[in-house]
């Protein structure tokens, strides 16, 4: 049972008295019928890869894994909607390939999509790196399926696109952290497959001139742009120094970097390289970057997307670093990255930050790096901590969110209630508290209940 | 106070103790602070012309309107996101034409839009003839201010792309119908001006006939394709008889008659009216229909929407009939139509059905018209409700919902809790108990809940 008491940057470990891994709907609801009538606290668990230890249970040994592993079948795809039913535990890279060789594509991609399941990807509204164009998990689910706290299935799997019935239980089970119900089984809408795309690597000087390119690309290409990812050049020098295979895609030296996708997926449209060609040269002249590429076949285009995917392996790599999935208004990210970077960087000196991202999205991964040399664990005990809620204090000030897109979990619960507004975790907690009467579902994940004190 | 006691429709009248007209949010978190206190029942209010008596009082005379009218500030766009902040009580057609006058467009648009506002229209998640493309309101809301039951302010008006912390609360507010707090202001989202449409107007044999050429439509012009709506040759005869300056758009004769437009919004694109006739000349030729014309100019083309808007006022002027705002799977409702129909007619005898409407989304208004000569109060005291059960049920046994776009308010309740899942209902009585737990937020709209027996 180890591999699953522990989450997966290997932060939270846990100890449970059983896990459980049925192999259907039913047998959810058996299980979690019998929890509830025993007060048995339950934490639902797809891949376990998630960032936040939302899936980890606690120290007392006396919670359950509910594993959604064996939950794994895929139905064919829809000819007349594009739509497709799978189960939770289907795994996000078998959805891909079961829906490319029916000739579509399922949309949404991200790192962790050899381990990440359908159940978690909903539970916690997973985004990545195609958000732009067709947002986040909560857009691509047309049906749900749900085990409810007290063991009842909650059946929304027929997809109406027009429904009007009052509050949207799905809208809260997607990003519901497994804390109201464990979604069993969903339908996700299937997009067109690509015919062709045209993958760009830029060199800017600054985020706000990304930002710039970002109002520029998205006002002509309009929804042809899939991606739009920007990197600090000291990202891209740890990535050709500790991943084999990769270098840099210009030879020209420049600050930051952006990988942007221009994708064709309707034969009406002009052939990707022909429109970034067009669009590229505008914006240079515009001013809008310094210089730019682009892949000349797809084993380059994929050479450019390994650069970006492989940051966050590569700063590993290059050090200890405090990580930060953190999202402000589109129109201020530029700003946030260039003004809060530095303050960061004298209040602790030898820190290093490295912003990178999704910059389309306004959600950027906010490292701070530690000092070379420095003991990592004392780092941690004294440093790290302040680090990170300067961070959030900033993102705070700017109105925008300490977690875009991993979810709160375990890990950011105690920040998230210090900086969220009362009326928001009040409602939180109201809702919370009137769909799991009993605390079974998930407890200590997402929701910061009020402390319980004597007088309780 | 009369106008605002009774709903659109005519069918619902109440009594209030005070018509209140805040000016801005502080107001209104005042005055329903003073209602918690002292228990007193909230109707929040906008342009009173919903379809389900959803902002009618009772007829106590103890609630008071919240009437949100005096709140319609529009801020200017934001050049670079394309939002605009703009307060509940202003009016669908001035946040049209304000958007209009600074070159972008509100794509959502619907017959009430003279009188609804923004407020009701994000309470009833409102559809119209645009979803197809665009959503509903709940996909065009980026930001959302709202009073809480308790007075307090809940402010989520900053607009971030990606945000994972926690259930939704702008997701239970829309479509919310005031249940659960007075929606006071949203950050909306406008989209391109259109640069030119296309609207044709086509003959088809049956509604399956329509559904086919709907997804052929679907999969050449991909989100150029605006609107699709359908209605019977009956409806056509209702409109051109009834409605002053109207006539046939074709001089053959069909069963069924389906309004597309294809729009360009991007200069990239190639001219509506040159894809139109390709795609026309094909579905012709593939059998997807039976004749087809295109509007040659704006005002032809405003001729054709204008058929398809007067349904409605032409069908009243015909006759008594009862209107249902249905929707079922997209792929299931021209099987519903076909099947369902003559049903109807041969258990009520002299009834005839009228189905028309956003085919596209699967959502139609299926009209039942009463016999002609029927005393029409006889008939709504003996047939009218076993009809509507009918097709309640029908729709039901199809997955569909009794409220696709209008909401439950008042006239639907009773039904809703009937057809409705037990753990649907069980989940939306837990939510409003627990975001309104003295019930003073628009009470006897949306939710049943349990009736209060003597053992209670």
């Amino acid at each position: 049972m180890a591999p699953w008491l522990t989450d997966w940057r290997g932060r939270f470990t846990g100890r449970a008295a059983a896990l459980v891994s049925p192999e259907n709907s039913a047998q959810v609801a058996h299980v979690v019928g019998i929890c509830a009538r025993h007060r048995i606290a339950i934490v639902p668990q797809g891949g376990n890869s998630g960032m936040v230890a939302g899936a980890t249970p606690d120290d007392s040994g006396e919670q359950i894994i509910v594993s959604l592993r064996r939950m794994n079948r895929i139905d064919p795809i829809d000819s007349e909607t594009g739509l497709l039913r799978c189960e939770a535990g289907v795994i996000l890279q078998n959805l891909h390939e079961a829906v490319a060789r029916q000739g579509r594509r399922f949309p949404l991609t991200l790192g962790g999509k050899g381990s990440a399941t359908i159940g978690g990807l909903v539970s916690t509204n997973a985004g990545g790196t195609q958000v732009l164009r067709h947002g986040t998990m909560r857009n691509l689910i047309a049906g749900i399926e749900a085990i409810l706290p007290d063991g009842s299935l909650y059946d929304a799997m027929i997809p109406l696109k027009k429904d009007n019935r009052g509050y949207e239980l799905k809208h809260l089970l997607i990003g519901g952290e497994g804390t109201i119900g464990i979604v069993t089984a969903a339908v996700v809408q299937t997009v067109p497959a690509l015919l062709d795309r045209c993958v760009m690597w830029v060199g800017v000087d600054s985020p706000v001139q990304a930002y710039h390119l970002l109002l520029f690309m998205q006002a002509r290409a309009r929804d042809r742009l899939e991606g739009f990812e920007i990197l600090p050049n000291r990202a891209l020098d740890a990535v050709t120094q500790h991943i084999p295979g990769t270098r840099a895609p210009l030879d020209t030296a420049h600050k930051w970097h952006v990988l942007m996708e221009l994708v064709q997926d309707d034969p009406a449209q002009s052939a990707p390289a022909e429109r970034a060609s067009d669009l590229l040269e505008e914006a240079i002249q515009s001013g809008l970057m310094e210089n730019a590429t682009l892949a000349s076949s797809e084993a380059q285009a994929d050479a450019f997307w390994k650069i970006r995917d492989s940051i966050a392996e590569a700063e590993r790599a290059a050090g200890p670093a405090l990580q930060h999935d953190i999202s402000v208004p589109v129109d201020a990210m530029a700003k946030f990255i260039e003004l809060e970077s530095p303050v960061i960087e004298r209040q602790w000196p030898g820190s290093l930050t490295v912003a990178f991202g999704h910059m389309g999205d306004g959600n950027i991964h906010f490292h701070v790096k530690a000092p070379p040399g420095v003991d990592v664990s004392q780092w941690h005990a004294s440093d790290a901590k302040a680090i990170t809620a300067h961070v959030y204090d900033r993102v705070a000030a700017y109105h925008g969110s300490l977690s875009a897109e991993h979810g709160i979990g375990q890990a950011k619960i105690a920040e998230f209630e210090r900086l969220s507004n009362p009326v928001r975790i009040a409602s939180l907690r109201a809702i919370k508290n009137a769909l799991d009467p009993l605390g079974i579902m998930n407890p200590g994940k997402l929701v910061p209940l009020a402390k319980v004190t004597m007088s309780d």
